[in-house]
């Protein structure tokens, strides 16, 4: 096979609705490097499901040929999957520093972190491995630290946007590199993997330093007030912010939320976050402070049901009570799904008589993701030949697609792809050739992939209209009831409030029961089947509901 | 107790979180009168649940001194409920023509038709109903001939809002009657209850013909495409402007959904819309027309699982199949809560080919309520001596109340009330005095507050991590094991894939009841207790879920 000119392929294999998100395969030859390796959040009717992994199958048959996993940032989305992913397929990790920070706190917890081989780069350096060359580039992003690839192939040159956006004036470390952008693109690029988050709102997305001068305002009009900000545990931009307003003030900081506590710890350690001395308090210490002495971060700015801040707004958090007068501010939007959630929320703090500031009502977030006009420039300085839109729902693909169409791409050269879909390029020409194995896997508690449909459609049954159970003891030979039938319902009606109800149940199956045994009938299944479907139309008769109907024979 | 001046009552009975929505009632002396009766729809967690209406306890105590039901419009928020409440408590019903005439269709469906008093009043009109005289004053709002009330009671003016825009070119029927409203205020009005669903955004909320314009455009650019357009059916005059469209470009139009269908047939009888002749089809007599003749309207613009519009997303619709180059308009915005849901649907329309435009990506709708500046207006208009925030979650009011602060009122002439407060009006001072019983009424199926608490609770949990029944029959005296235990489990663990969990949790409790058995124990109550503990132990030790376990013993 020598001489013989080998294709690259490229795999979207991660995301759930979110297509090309979480992990994205690119193989050449024997050869195979990931990028990314994250989780998804569970959809409305995952009923139980604690986080969705991608299916590892096509890379669990192909092991042999993975030689790395590079990571564009530290969110849950782009890093979250790596400890089931590496339990499986044990390769090295690479990242820059504060990514892989946070891969080691997620290693130390699942008690893996001797066993993985990982490595800090820095923006800018270029890793070798393999046939692939990989080049970090600095861009920004909601999480200090984000790259962009540039993976020299035999083929040609692949960028991979990461999540990023474009900001002329951060917080901490450098803006996203244009000019090597501009660089690698002079020099031709033959695809453009780009992120879609954002590519239905026009125009620019503000600088995260925007936020800081509101914060100011904020803190300024607050002067006696007790402050509570809410945010992403990962922002450590904006949790900077906040630790420079309330310093400027002699405020002392402290922290809630297990995820705002590890993270902030980490990016102190490692240098991400500045806080000057004698600022931090511990949660327990806020009792020796006055209000103004005080500002409070913490996690739960989704409205997360065991977040911190939805206790403190329940009055079930032991540190923080809410009172009258407490200024609190909840600087994120809703990631659409929580909207109802962090209303909730809002309305308790404000009923508990906390002044409540959220976005809409002040410009108190900024998201980390570009929207139309970065998006296009990123694209103006790559010129790429080929161009896939990644991370987003279908339609952000599609509108992505119409906005490179409107900067003269050509409708041929651009890729919207399914999960599992295969893209082969050489130096010339691109095609979507085929698929892998491709799916989600559920995680439940423990269990990795033991729930799957049936569970579900038997929990969403469940949920709608709750069981019934119908038990009754026969005599094995003859089909003689010995006792019974009872019946045992949960989550149907309020049985002590519809005894009538039950009893008329209970006297329905009993007849069709008595009609069997007149008939001599002692088939286990018919006798099931009778009595789900006399149960099943005498209850939506009288309800019009369907519960789930389970009938136990015990023979004796 | 002649000679004493009584005090007027006024209290938000209905909402959910929507404080004051639903129902407001009127109380002087021995007379009630009541503004709207409608539904609320369930939170995500009310599982199973179809539709939440107001506790009537208050009312039905009171019953004797209700003179009648006043509505401001026909939206299901305003209206839902008035069968559930019709059946208990007989009172006439005032509205203007096409609410009266929406009210009709559902009362017919409950079969109650026959029995209710209804009342069409025209816009201007005042009806007189013990010592209250109610006038009916034009509105706008997303749903033609809505109203605004203006009450002289025995103390005073009170104007209700009701859901209102101001749209100076409004489709159907006049503007609001800003005069009216200012003369009234320039009288005295007592007291101001007003919606506050958009008093979050500043501005004015446009004109519902600027959908108009953009329909015109899409229709344009859509030549040769068939075109379909989802929205609320209730929002005549949406349907009106997809009609002209239509109708210029003789392209015929097909309704699809049942409340779609309803709506239209009962606004063409009563002259709400107008459609020139050969317009209208049947949904079944699209197949003998071609794309670029053809326009159809459907429901399901909030994702609705069982909508038209999400059964042809996922080609479940009988007579409707996309295709490529259909042109799909999603006229709507999603509610809070729906996101996902519609996104579902969009996504799935575009996978199918069709070219999908929905809001963000033009602007093809407008709210039918007012924004800051509109709801500014009217304050200036009434200048009433106190306020009450209605229509909107606690933020909302608490919003609200900061916007009628901004305008020179006094704190104290504000009251942000909560479902069931009380407000006690004289000529001259009101306070919140006391509370009447309150709260929400769950409806599912037939059953109307069967379900409560205990039995939201059970399905929420079953949702979460399924069930698991330990059946055992055991010798009444003895408390010997006759049969089992047997395991049964749904929504837990896929079976078949977790034989050896099973038979391990099988063992476990098996082992339990053996102990019990040696030491004679036949308490049923400790066995069942025994079973649970030891299995949910069991479980979470090895699984990290804790399903529902029930435990059945068959005593023979």
């Amino acid at each position: 096979m020598a001489g013989r000119v080998s294709k690259l392929k490229v795999i979207p294999l991660g995301g759930l609705h979110e297509i090309g998100k979480n992990i994205t395969v690119l193989e050449y030859n024997k050869e195979i490097i990931i990028i990314d390796c994250g989780i998804a959040f569970p959809e409305d009717d995952m009923l139980g499901i604690d986080l969705v992994i991608p299916d590892y199958t096509y890379l669990i048959k192909n092991k042999d040929k993975i030689k790395g996993i590079f990571l564009t940032h530290g969110h849950e989305d782009h890093i979250g999957s790596l400890p089931y992913f590496l339990k499986e397929i044990n390769v090295p990790v690479f990242g820059t520093k504060l990514t892989i920070g946070l891969v080691e706190n997620k290693l130390r917890e699942h008690n893996i972190i001797n066993k993985v081989e990982r490595f800090s780069v820095m923006a800018g350096e270029t890793i070798k491995l393999g046939c692939f060359k990989v080049e970090f580039i600095r861009t920004n992003h909601s999480i200090a630290d984000s790259v962009a690839f540039a993976i020299t192939t035999p083929v040609g040159v692949i960028v991979h946007s990461g999540d990023f956006k474009i900001d002329y004036t951060p917080i901490q470390g450098e803006m996203i590199d244009l000019q090597r952008f501009a660089e690698i693109g002079k020099k031709g690029v033959l695809l453009f993997l780009c992120e879609s988050t954002n590519v239905e709102h026009p125009g620019y997305t503000m600088s995260e330093r925007t936020v800081g001068v509101i914060f100011e305002e904020i803190f300024q009009d607050s002067e006696d007030q007790r402050i509570l900000v809410a945010t992403f545990s990962s922002n450590i931009d904006r949790i900077q912010q906040i630790i420079n307003s309330a310093a400027k003030r002699k405020r002392k900081v402290a922290v809630v939320g297990r995820s705002m506590s590890n993270v902030v710890k980490t990016a102190c350690e490692l240098g991400y976050l500045n806080v000057p001395q004698n600022t931090m308090i511990d949660i327990a210490e806020i009792k020796n402070y006055t209000d103004n002495q005080l500002v409070i971060i913490t996690t739960g700015s989704q409205g997360e049901t065991m977040s911190a801040l939805s206790r403190i707004a329940s009055n079930d958090h032991k540190q923080i009570e809410v009172k009258p007068g407490d200024k609190i501010i909840i600087s994120s939007s809703p990631i659409p799904g929580n909207e109802k959630a962090i209303y909730k929320v809002i309305n308790e703090l404000l009923k508990k008589g906390a002044d409540v500031i959220y976005d809409g009502i002040m410009d108190v977030h900024v998201s980390g993701h570009a929207r139309q006009e970065e998006i296009k420039l990123l694209h103006a300085l790559l010129k790429p030949k080929f161009f896939v839109p990644v991370h987003g729902e279908y339609k952000h693909l599609k509108a992505h697609e119409k906005l490179a169409l409107t900067m003269g791409m050509e409708k041929k050269n651009i890729f919207v792809m399914g999960i599992g879909d295969i893209l082969e390029l050489n130096r010339e020409s691109a095609k979507l050739n085929g698929t892998v194995p491709s799916g989600q896997v559920l995680v439940d508690g423990l269990g990795v992939g033991d729930v799957g449909n049936i569970v579900l459609r038997d929990r969403k049954h469940l949920s709608q209209d709750g069981l019934m159970i119908v038990v009754v003891s026969m005599e094995k030979e003859t089909g003689r009831m010995l006792s019974g039938p009872d019946i045992i319902s949960r989550g149907f009606v309020y049985v002590r409030e519809s005894e009538e109800l039950m009893e008329e149940a209970k006297n329905v199956v009993k007849e069709a029961l008595f009609k069997c045994e007149r008939r001599n009938i002692n088939e286990w299944s018919y006798i099931k089947t009778l009595i789900k479907d006399t149960l099943r139309d005498f209850l939506w008769h009288k309800t019009k509901r369907s519960p789930m109907i389970l009938p136990i024979i015990m023979d004796i």
